[in-house]
């Protein structure tokens, strides 16, 4: 069949068939309802019954399509599946998405299911992503066909590649209900055909991704050493973010009832995505989090990260986070050390971690500005614990946004990467959050994980210096 | 003197002087007002400059109160602290919170004026409080010293014990603005005199303490093992969760500059705690949960964990962290099994975890009522990642809420721990908030989280086991 047709079809198809289409609000609802509404894909629905769905005529079969079709989304039962595939590619179709369940993570009869729709995908050139997924978001032509409301996609820098539809959705609703833009998402579901290593070397060369999240439960056998050097090529070019799960026993018998994955050996897995120059994380809010910063902030220039902050816990707590992150403390220039000085009240400790205490507000802005010019500091994290009292009407009452807005500027005019940590008084640090929105500066709420988004800009920055 | 006056006076004063009381919007104002306001506790304003402060008349010296007072706060100049102490000795005060700061934090100089404070207290039957701290919030009489809104407090189980005051006016702003209640904060700052021996005994008696949260950045030399048998003694009779900084090299410094604490061994101190059965928590935001779970969570039974998902990703990297954690998953009776099979959809999974997928909504209710009753399931997980869709208006519209509210009953009814996680679009998430919140089951947003506060229960009931 020569070179295995490229994946852009499924991002970006100019004609789909929705096959199995429905206005019955179950399963297929959603992907009918937005491929039919999208303003310039030309859609056709095919349901075997005819008559109309959604008020638009029904065909019933893919054959039946007048015009050559890029893309097909087929939701029929699982049993119904085989025939689908072979209309599709006597139709010409070398795209197709299958959503419905009921392969081999059922069992046996499943699997068999699955191993036909293979041979068949493989005889006629064509790539079969799923099943069992709710297949791709792609928010450049705001094309989908999983289970999301197009109105609420933002576009951003995040790529996203799962296995399971309801995972994939829910990293969808999670990042664009709070504001974070995506480039594109892809549930790969079983894997029968299109997996992992095919979508990441199609996203390392996507413009629009600046970083690849993946959430693997198992590689398939055979395609290990493959995946490794495809993120080898791909962390070259942007970081590969890997969560991956059944790393224990309990974690590896979950994963093989839900998507039949076989974990394999969690060392051997950590071992060569190090020596790919992919990232591992360890949860869930690590991957999205560390995600939005590399979207946002400069890799780290030269030096070790200076600390501001007006609570000595905090820093202290932060301290031993970075320690064990193998991440250093920048140490002063003396030229930085003497104007600190000045610039903060007398009895404000002016090494590494700089604590101002309670002399934040009147303080900080000259401090940001030396921290960012200073040559030893390749980052900064900025530590907020400001009394609820400050920002209360029945207290003070102080709006505080310009106040970090002004210091998100400094910052951002400093190139050099920085994550801030709000801690406390919700209403402060939602204040916080939006002085820095502007700017791009992550604004997180968790100390372990402001420590360990900045490590791992930190350890990127090494992989792009190794694999460059 | 015999034996030392009880804590108490700190937390249910009488009558209280505010010495250096002052209606400058700075240092020492908030407390002084808030202190001013309290419509029981009867108080005195001192200030050498007489006049009127808040528009009542400032005495110039505490010996000119005409009456009897329980505890006087200090928040002069550190050069004056020393004659103020001897003046409330002399006016037989036993009960002083020194507020001011510029004491051994800061060097020899500081050093030697808290030892002249230490002496004179000794000397004179009193106990101090701090320096360098904002002292106390008892939410039973709504009585602070600290940088507070008074109107916000919140009375809950959870004390905590913390050293530098703006973190510990933090950690009061962080749970009173998400609606956590507290039973009472102090910072202990320098620790001069009263440290947390003290306070943990105290607490471990105080009815309206159901659980003690400590952040411990060094213990005074010769106060360790002292310190490992009041938690023992507390641990028996409440949980004592304690999170402890100066773990690394690094983490170390930044406590010596701050508190001039001396972190001592890591390992030693792991060890001790975990023999007086006080858990050691990693960081804020578990101190914080796991303390939360512990006043609204009974003890697990004996069994593991059941989880609920609809998820099988985010199940799956649940049983790893749980594994990590040694908690194990339950594994149901025949009986419970069997009627799973009939509750669940066909295709659902009723191994454990129990993944329902987008049968959530329906088969959910009865699942819980077979879990709550399994005599192997000792507490339940359950993971809600509902897509944004079912509740936006654009697609289902669905108001979750009664829901999530009757799956609430039901486990509360069950009388097993339960740890809920939501995780997705913001707004399902507040409606499973919203559905639980009346059965004070915690709903979290991460999942590392979500097992590492009902690893603690399990914890917990071990210790109880062993200490009883």
């Amino acid at each position: 069949m020569g070179e295995p047709a490229s994946l852009d079809a499924f991002f970006n198809p100019r004609s789909v068939a929705v096959i199995g289409a429905t206005e019955n609000p179950g399963f297929g609802y959603v992907p009918t309802r937005n491929i039919l509404s999208h303003p310039s894909v030309k859609s056709y629905l095919v349901n075997v019954k005819g008559g109309k769905v959604m008020g638009v005529k029904a065909l019933r079969s893919v054959k039946d399509i007048p015009e050559p079709v890029d893309l097909a989304v087929v939701i029929v039962p699982s049993r119904a599946v085989v025939d689908v595939l072979r209309d599709c590619a006597e139709k010409g179709i070398r795209h197709v998405i299958v959503e419905s369940a009921g392969f081999s993570e059922t069992g046996e009869d499943g699997a068999r299911m699955e191993r036909e729709l293979v041979e068949l995908a493989k005889a006629n050139g064509v790539r079969v992503m799923g099943p069992n997924c709710v297949g791709v978001v792609n928010t450049s032509n705001m094309f989908t066909t999983a289970d999301v409301d197009v109105a609420s996609l933002i576009r951003g820098g995040i790529a996203f590649v799962g296995q399971s539809g309801i995972f994939g959705t829910s990293i969808v609703d999670w990042a664009c209900s709070r504001g974070i833009g995506l480039s594109k998402v892809v549930t790969l579901g079983n894997k029968c055909d299109v997996d992992e290593v095919d979508v990441v070397e199609y996203l390392a060369d996507d413009e629009e991704t600046k970083v690849i999240c993946l959430y693997i439960e198992g590689v398939k056998p055979g395609r290990g050493r493959k995946l490794i050097e495809t993120f080898k090529r791909a962390s070259a070019r942007k970081p590969v973010l890997v969560l991956k799960s059944g790393r224990t026993e309990t974690g590896a018998r979950a994963v093989m009832s839900h998507t039949g994955s076989i974990a394999g050996s969690d060392e051997v897995f950590s071992a060569a995505l190090k020596q790919a120059g992919a990232i591992r994380v360890e949860n869930i809010d690590e991957l999205l989090y560390t995600a939005m910063a590399f979207t946002s902030q400069p890799l780290p220039s030269e030096g070790g990260v200076a600390v501001l902050t007006n609570s000595g816990s905090l820093a202290a707590m932060l301290c031993d986070e970075l320690d064990s992150l193998g991440i250093k403390l920048a140490s002063f220039t003396r030229e930085t050390r003497s104007k600190l000085e000045e610039a903060a009240p007398s009895w404000a400790s002016c090494r590494n971690p700089v604590d101002v205490g309670p002399a934040v507000i009147e303080s900080a802005a000259p401090i940001v500005e030396l921290l960012g010019r200073d040559p030893n500091v390749g980052s900064m994290i900025f530590i907020f614990a400001i009394p609820g009292i400050v920002a209360n009407p029945r207290y003070f009452g102080a709006d505080l946004t310009p106040f970090f807005k002004h210091l998100g500027d400094i910052a951002s005019r400093s190139r050099k990467p920085t994550v801030v940590l709000g801690f406390g008084d919700e209403k402060v640090v939602q204040m916080v959050e939006e002085g820095f929105k502007q700017f791009n500066i992550p604004v997180l709420r968790s100390l372990t994980l402001t420590a360990r988004v900045l490590a791992a800009l930190y350890q990127y920055k090494s992989v792009v210096n190794r694999l460059k």
